[in-house]
């Protein structure tokens, strides 16, 4: 299993999580490391028009925080792909593009719309400054770059703040691969020199725990152990997990947690056995609640495989939901860059 | 993928279940099906001498109902392989024999001892009555047969109560693979006409769920469909389960129950969502509470990978614990064959 070297500048942040590996826009290609065969093995997908990166993110090509660097990626393509445009094609070209790139996964597609609204407001500006051609596909993929610099600006606090609650030296239980969360908790754990051990449920159907989450870790230089997606409510007790931490793909603002399915499961045992459960991200304007919530129901070919295998007799139907809710009663906590906020008084996130 | 025809008089039940495929004592061998790669493959593991039996039940060849089946036709072998012997060199290799089959597995290491203790009576009887060399090992075989068969019928029994709990054309949830109560149960309910649709857990890291549950219930005619061990929790309310069901490999006297590590999560699931849990099986007398339980640990390289393929990075570590505790609280009730008991009453279970 070879890895290219860690480049200069890294910050110490595992191979996975370094943006080059994340997406990267370049020479009229964004290329992106596929998420679904690492660390098994080190394999780009390279995009030469936007609509190819919306079909990636759709194929979970990359995931967690993968889509948000991507579709801002994928902005700079489509600039790139309209260079010798005029102003008004070019905006209109640009903003059919914001669409499909926001809409590739429906359950995000409000979050995705962040990005993509982002990338055109800078397109607008950029024009306005007279930037077209390379000039604006430059803007942004600065911008692109310049957000997730804010991300993980923003994740530093967040990290920050969910670091306080872990016991030096203790033992935190993840879930799903929760990126940026996951490399800036990393570093701030390693500042402190807690030596944290870390149980990662692999998380089928993609096994993003155990390949993911798991990798980015041993890279770090962390004790990491993991556990199959049966097994988090025996080890939470067992082996004396002091926190259970997860990111959420929608944090509603009445305090439901919309994240990787199977979440729910681990913070009910985890409320069982008295394990506080936190989750990282801050709250949706655009979910006042669940019923604007759609729940994606994947491919369900894909739970009756193993990285490949079938595992099943032909004729046996799959269902593969994505995501799952967790209520707020089972979370202790949103840990957002502005502190930690109780699900139930979310409210307080927009207030000052 | 082929499979060999149902053979005449196999009483309709799923391929996987036909004792010839579960483990068969003939002519100087024991023959397994390997349960481990069913249905991607059909093999079998065939065992000339009673360790490779015992070793085949540690390795996991055969699991749930099959190891019982396993070490009474290994009894048998152990005789053969003795049969020019005299009496007494005769039943002490019997003894050393009952102790290596039933403790190829420590859980389940007092219940597999009811097996190699009920085959030496029988080789002590036959001894008495003369028959030793080929005579002995056929006392053996009929003892397993006859052994098997008294399951079944026992079976039918509780697959009679648990058939009364489930409403006609009703959605059950199961867990790993209840080999004798599956069969059973799926054939009572054809009988009723009651078209159930089962949920599976594919169970990791053996799959047991999708490659046999499923299998079984998918040979058997029934709507079944797998999800991964991250679903339950979700699956359980989105599709209205009417009722989880699972066997166990012990049940304490206090009414605790040890069976594949996952049991215990979908159990608190289940409870969460008011979905009743009856557990099949009977109280076992060794184990008056879980002083006396031990939680195989199995080896941890098993949960890196995925019938073959290493789903992590070297330097990560994993850990497998075969089972889990169910408490008795999360259990709605311990079908046996005489009726259905409450977890914490289960003295009543053994009187009258």
């Amino acid at each position: 299993m070879e890895q290219t070297p860690l480049r200069r500048g890294d910050d110490g942040i595992g191979f996975l999580l370094r943006y080059e590996n994340v997406a990267w826009y370049e020479d009229g290609t964004v290329r992106i490391l596929d998420r679904r065969i690492y660390p098994i093995q080190i394999q780009y997908v390279t995009c030469r028009r936007h609509e190819e990166v919306a079909q990636a993110i759709a194929d979970m090509v990359t995931q967690s925080g993968g889509p948000f660097l991507a579709a801002a990626m994928g902005m700079a393509l489509a600039a790139w792909e309209v260079r010798d445009k005029g102003e008004e094609e070019l905006l209109s070209f640009l903003e059919r593009a914001a669409y499909t790139l926001s809409h590739a996964r429906p359950t995000t597609a409000a979050k995705m719309g962040r990005v993509t609204e982002r990338a055109l407001h800078v397109a607008r500006q950029a024009l306005q400054e007279g930037k077209t051609g390379l000039a604006l596909v430059e803007a942004l993929r600065d911008n692109a770059i310049a957000q997730i610099e804010e991300n993980y600006r923003r994740y530093a606090a967040v990290a920050r703040y969910l670091a306080d609650q872990i016991p030096h030296n203790g033992t935190i239980m993840t879930q799903c691969f929760a990126e940026t969360i996951v490399g800036t908790l990393l570093r701030e754990l390693r500042q402190r020199g807690s030596a944290v051990k870390l149980f990662c449920p692999e998380t089928r159907p993609y096994f993003q725990g155990a390949r993911l989450t798991a990798s980015v870790a041993q890279d770090m230089g962390f004790d990491v152990t993991v556990i199959t997606d049966n097994m988090p409510g025996y080890v939470l007790e067992k082996k004396g997990v002091d926190l259970f931490t997860s990111a959420a793909d929608i944090i509603t603002l009445d305090g439901h947690i919309i994240n990787k399915v199977g979440t729910f499961q681990i913070a009910l045992a985890a409320s069982y056995w008295g394990v506080p459960y936190l989750v990282t991200g801050s709250p949706n304007p655009s979910h006042p609640d669940l019923s604007s919530v759609v729940i994606e129901e994947r491919d369900p070919d894909l739970v009756m495989d193993a990285l490949g295998t079938r595992t099943t007799l032909p004729g046996v139907k799959g269902y593969y939901p994505a995501f799952d809710i967790t209520p707020p009663k089972l979370c202790d906590g949103v840990v957002t860059e502005k502190g930690i906020f109780a699900p139930l008084d979310l409210k307080r996130y927009f207030e000052g």
